[in-house]
């Protein structure tokens, strides 16, 4: 009987460590990422997980064809690390062996290997498989992931349980039209626009939970802000005091997550010259203020008094950054109108509800706020509403058998990064993104 | 303007944290669990995030009318920590003050704060949002969540980038008629089976990746095993020797994850009596062989020579179990008859594939193998397994433009965390699982 025992074979140099083999033979896998012939030797730029290594092919030193090696072959070098000032990783590699493992049949339809990708973003979007090869666009998933990575390790460390909900589902939690519909053996079924239901229910068992899983939005938008699929990062919190407690706890996520990232990706972030935004305080503003706040500034007429424009969101940002250099701004107290029926009511004013949104850099990226926990006052509002409790039964159990006051939030994973980057189309940060015209690759 | 400067209130003692609070006042909250009356005082047992915590209510100490508190209310308690060697952490709370934040509005259709639960698995499952507040129910799901950052970790650990692929669907990767189909703007489109073309396409970006996240199946089977949603942890590396690195990544990841557990989730694992499997090494062995080898020792007949039943997967445990002590076993080279499209077939017997699964205690945990890298030789299977490749050319393009030679794993959650906990149902680990029968909660 033959065993595995589980000891990984680290055949290869990790790429990361190169620096501290000055002087020393060590062998590589990677793609060939970009030759550049000079005379009589030539740049070979092997692209690794990580990094990409710049290798110097000399063929006194390297008995192998160079002309039969072409972009995006896979293989496994073999070279001596060499210090070199004029490298920016400060050494570069001179090639011994190539070993080929695979080649590719085809020329690669777009440039992958410049700095910047110059295409169209349909052509990028249409070469997904491969214009993410490019450094700078694989960079952007890396800065996602330590995001992913900051909010996790940031959210554990305050008591926060992870949960995995389902996401075909008996009912729509946010309402409205945008739900995608399935045939399930032969009923109807629909696509989780958000974790919602689920999130308050595990309220109830751990207090305070979240998860980071894709939720689904049939909008007819086609819009720079929009995707139809999108990764959420919920988390929903018991025993809160106010709704402030919520906005707290984003606040101190960010700020967190931000010093992860600077501590953890400082390469990917270079690469996208990102500054990151200091988050000290965030101002907190009263709808209808932020709404006025515009007016006055910008001398623009108010059209819709219970949403935000984009160009307002935009134009809020502006105010808020000249005048508290914040890149960030709670706007608080959103039209009840606006709100989904589990929104909590200001008592004070039940016009408003205990809400917020984050605006980063003027795109909206959090919808949050305290939810109702108490049943009566959960059975009328959906009554008003003209709602069927009836069909929310499952979800109404966590009022009828006991709730503690609680609210969460939930915040677009894609939206963020964009903004962090300052992309102008969200679907820059989305791996595969799904819109209305768009279901490939 | 208002500010939120990301303070995090801590108005409450932390739980976790009693032991080192001994002689002093503490301020808790968390839910009524259980009240049991005796002749002048009361053990009030209160539920908080994660641990139960023991108090005693004596009216002349705490000025409250315990008839008035129920199950299930909402609380903020005050009591003074005192050290009793006959409670099980060792110290109870003398009740000062109770605040209620919230009370139940009906009494709890099934009883949830005894030891076990003592209900149905519908029953259970149906009243889902409630049931799960038992203190052994809820254990099971913090035990996933372990199971979850025990991977995470490890995966980070060997330079595994996450990433997060769509769900909806231009095509299946798996095959068949188990496939949830939507509606997509007019169009056609499927739920992901598993996050496969998306997953090798990452390899070309980062060499290993992995995700955690649902995959949907439209499967009728209404069985023990079977879930039509369920989530999947998935891992896929490149620049592979052999299928065995992939079987040894998987070993080292569960190695390290039970270690994982055992020092972050003892009070959970102890709840459920959790016997944690040793992994020191796995025994691996081939399909035909492993048929054999139960037929030999059962004397059973082999009626399906390409799969095995339910039933042989628990006797080829058995028969491991005993010959070697490992509770977990690789078999391998599947037929080729029996794998997708994309598995590599062993070059050396076509017949059979370079795949595996692995068993634990009995049941499949995880499938996986060795993929096509070359795009001759996946577009030569494909026309012979009569498909049209020109449906799958975003997914080709990893072939046609250089794919290191690559591998990778689906690990379903659910499975693994039932089987750790010796359930005999894949429900009991899911938070809310669906079925053909069940779409609710």
């Amino acid at each position: 009987m033959n065993t595995i025992n589980g000891t990984i074979q680290n055949r290869y140099t990790q790429p990361e460590l190169l620096g501290s083999h000055i002087g020393s033979l060590v062998t590589l896998s990677g793609s060939i990422y970009k030759i550049r012939s000079m005379s009589g030797f030539a740049f070979v730029i092997l692209r690794t997980r990580r990094a990409l290594v710049q290798c110097i092919y000399s063929p006194q030193y390297c008995p192998f064809p160079l002309e039969e090696l072409v972009e995006e072959t896979c293989v496994v070098i073999t070279g001596e690390v060499v210090a070199e000032e004029r490298s920016r990783t400060g050494y570069e590699l001179q090639l011994r062996s190539i070993q080929v493992l695979s080649t590719p049949t085809e020329v690669l339809p777009v440039v992958i290997n410049n700095k910047q990708m110059n295409a169209s973003i349909d052509t990028l979007l249409d070469y997904r498989p491969i214009t993410l090869r490019n450094e700078k666009e694989r960079a952007i998933f890396r800065i996602q992931e330590g995001i992913c990575r900051g909010f996790r390790d940031f959210l554990s460390s305050q008591s926060f349980t992870e949960i995995h909900s389902p996401k075909i589902v008996y009912a729509g939690a946010e309402g409205g039209a945008n739900i995608f519909k399935l045939d399930y053996f032969g009923g109807n079924a629909f696509l989780a626009q958000s974790p919602q239901f689920y999130k308050q229910m595990m309220v109830g068992v751990y207090e305070r939970v979240y998860e980071i899983a894709p939720v689904f939005r049939a909008e007819k938008h086609d819009t720079s802000r929009h995707l139809n699929e999108y990764t959420s990062v919920d988390f929903e919190m018991g025993y809160i005091e106010s709704f402030e407690d919520i906005m707290a706890m984003e606040t101190a996520m960010l700020r967190h997550t931000l010093h992860f990232l600077e501590e953890n990706y400082a390469y990917e972030l270079s690469l996208h010259k990102v500054s990151l935004p200091e988050v000290t305080s965030i101002p907190a503003i009263p709808f209808y203020e932020a709404k006025q706040m515009i007016s006055d500034h910008y001398h623009r007429e108010i059209k819709d008094m219970e949403d935000f424009e984009p160009e307002e969101e935009k134009l809020l940002y502006e105010i808020v950054k000249q005048r508290t250099g914040s890149e960030f701004v709670f706007v608080t107290h959103y039209p009840s109108r606006k709100r989904p029926f589990y929104a909590m009511e200001d008592p004070s004013n039940r016009e408003v509800t205990l809400s917020f949104d984050l605006l980063f850099r003027g795109l909206e990226i959090t919808t949050g706020g305290q939810r109702i926990h108490q049943y009566e006052e959960q059975l009328r509002k959906m009554h008003n509403l003209g709602m069927h409790p009836e069909e929310f039964n499952s979800y109404l159990m966590i009022h009828k058998y006991g709730m503690p006051p609680h609210g969460g939030l939930g915040l677009g994973l894609e939206r963020f990064t964009s903004r962090l980057l300052e992309q102008n189309n969200v679907r820059y940060s989305c791996l595969f993104p799904r819109d209305i015209n768009r279901l490939t690759p």
